[in-house]
């Protein structure tokens, strides 16, 4: 009778594990074909991968879940409930962080990673819908301050190639921190937004570059780490924005080249370094945006000190510049969460507007961005 | 004595360790700072992965190399020389075939995969130079027959901006099975092999497009793998790319839209598809390339029969057909080289006019795509 009872427990919990298993959907990240990662309808994920020699197998995504191995060799776990928008994750077999043979990769945390898009109530915005759809351009072009050959990627907006007289407002919009030039295009799903922003007549048709922000001058000290924050302070980048692709993108494009049809906007470091780039180049940048990242205000400090003191007179400079968003997400990290809002309150003090938002539930991460590029770019180019 | 002795070639192996990886230089294909995969002048290649707790770490090469770990925990393997080219590989950690987190990842193999590429003595020609640049363009577009959202990568020449005017010739350019739309782009290096040939005035400023050469239709029996060869017979990849893609091409770029002016090739299943595709079509295709796989021979069996009979009347097809080109690697599995060597002389004994080339050295990969690609593109579209 026990033995019954214990086989009668086993056939349940099988039962309830296939269950539970075929109730999920193949996550939209995954390698075409591939049925996990599998997202269940309350946004638990299950993960699974074969490894019947592995010790320990673990998945990362920022909290660590033990897997547990089955007899055939399959390591599976199913999450907590994962909040909605992308995530990069990791596989740790046996103590090595990897990435997941099932995921597409992407380039985050400074090598490339695995990532997960869990749907969103609010998701439409940022789909492929049966609207006019532009293009995102991959730029080769020859960098004489870096002495090497860097790539951008350019989105142009439906309608680019058909209207050859017609000129456009130019977006620069960074990623952040051990990203790069491919992350709004792929994580950040810009094109989408972009696209179906201009199809309800909510954005002006603008062409949007996106840069690697990593650049180093040869002949200056080399910092070994060439994605990580600790290179921030070697990094030439705003300079080669400013003096090199600003001029290639003009030369390239039919681009309006003027101060009041050029923005710039960056995430985390690609926000800080707008502030940077801008608020040092006020002539050339009439739209200023920073998600997740601003400026940088130390603790006790004047922010009408800062950047030569160009926020000094609220008054000129609410004039000069157009508009300046900042944003964070309410579920962030506290210190990025209060240094972003602290910025915030500094710039309200100061008597400098701008547009703040506090993205509800979203992490450090890239649904966060999203959002806020969707509601900044709504927000730019208008006459 | 001994002790000394010991302690000497302990202290002189050392230095043939660290001297051996010292004279290496970082592959272009790592992640950028990453110095390992390290190319030593001879090409052998030292890997080199951070696991402490791993039990067996491999590198698989195509032959596998056992790696060997230190008191630091980092395994290490110094590989033999490996030819000139691009290369996929697996570190395989306890068992698992898994992504080198120092490489960047490629799609291939059906999941993204690391790569090393070997510079060749003659790579020149797929080298960013300062040449007039075209552009890679990602466009997105809904397929009536797969009921999907596609991506297709479009090669735009030097000059297409600039001459709003001006129309181009298309080449429809193929991947291999278990690659994807972003092979030729980031593998094959196909814009820099493009930019060179036509700044040296070899080939004709032309358009290339890129597509994913997997398509089902939703309403037919769905092969369970998406990029395996299995899946190439319940592929309607043909159909969609003469039905669907060639009009948006058509429509969204400044085509010279007439046979005369369109050409196809693929490497390995892209060059099946491209026989395929272009022998029933010939009303469509004037150029035909099959780089390590051209059409599809059984033993015994009569060319002249193939597709309908299109190469019963060899001067009727010679006339009509302005070039037919088949490629393969002399060191290619020998089930491959003499698959494509057997076509080849078939279409010779059935008089059948063309450009057969052997890659020398180079197997079923990159390198001998690049180089055919490099020959192809300049026999085409020449008046």
């Amino acid at each position: 009778m026990k033995k019954f009872f214990a086989l009668l427990v086993g056939v349940l919990a099988l039962g309830l594990t296939v269950q539970a298993q075929d109730a999920g959907v193949p996550a939209s990240t995954n390698i075409p074909g591939q049925k996990y990662p599998q997202i269940l309808p309350d946004n638990r994920v299950v993960f699974r991968v074969k490894a019947p020699d592995a010790q320990k197998v673990q998945m990362d995504l920022g909290r660590k879940y033990d897997m547990v191995k089955d007899t055939s060799g399959f390591w599976t776990v199913t999450t907590d409930p994962i909040v909605e928008g992308f995530h990069y994750y990791s596989l740790i077999i046996d103590g090595v962080p990897l990435c997941d043979p099932s995921s597409q990769t992407f380039y985050g945390m400074g090598r490339m990673a695995s990532g997960i898009d869990i749907p969103d109530k609010d998701m439409d915005y940022y789909q492929a819908k049966k609207v006019p759809h532009g293009q995102v351009r991959s730029v080769s072009y020859y960098s004489d301050m870096t002495k090497a050959w860097r790539r951008a990627n350019v989105y142009t907006p439906p309608g680019y190639d058909e209207n050859p007289k017609k000129r456009y407002p130019v977006l620069y919009l960074q990623h952040g921190s051990g990203e790069d030039e491919t992350g709004w295009p792929t994580q950040g799903k810009m094109n989408f937004i972009l696209d179906n922003l201009i199809a309800e007549g909510k954005a002006t048709p603008m062409i949007v570059v996106m840069e690697r922000g990593y650049a180093t001058d040869p002949t200056k000290p080399v910092s070994t780490t060439a994605s990580g924050p600790a290179s921030m302070n070697s990094n030439v980048f705003p300079d080669v924005l400013v003096k090199e692709v600003i001029p290639m993108i003009d030369k390239s494009f039919r681009t309006l080249a003027d101060r009041d049809n050029r923005a710039m906007a960056g995430l985390s470091m690609g926000g800080f370094q707008t502030f940077q780039t801008t608020m040092t180049n006020l002539d050339k940048f009439a739209y200023i945006g920073g998600f997740s990242g601003a400026g940088r205000l130390q603790p006790g400090a004047d922010i009408k000190q800062l950047y030569d003191g160009a926020w000094a007179d609220a008054d000129a400079f609410n004039k000069k510049v157009k508009v300046v968003y900042v944003s964070i997400g309410t579920k962030e990290p506290e210190r990025m969460y209060a240094g972003v809002k602290g910025f915030h309150e500094a710039l309200d003090k100061a008597g400098i507007k701008h547009v703040y938002y506090e993205s509800p539930g979203t992490s450090h991460e890239w649904q966060t961005w999203r959002r806020s590029l969707r509601q900044y770019a709504g927000l730019i180019f208008k006459k």
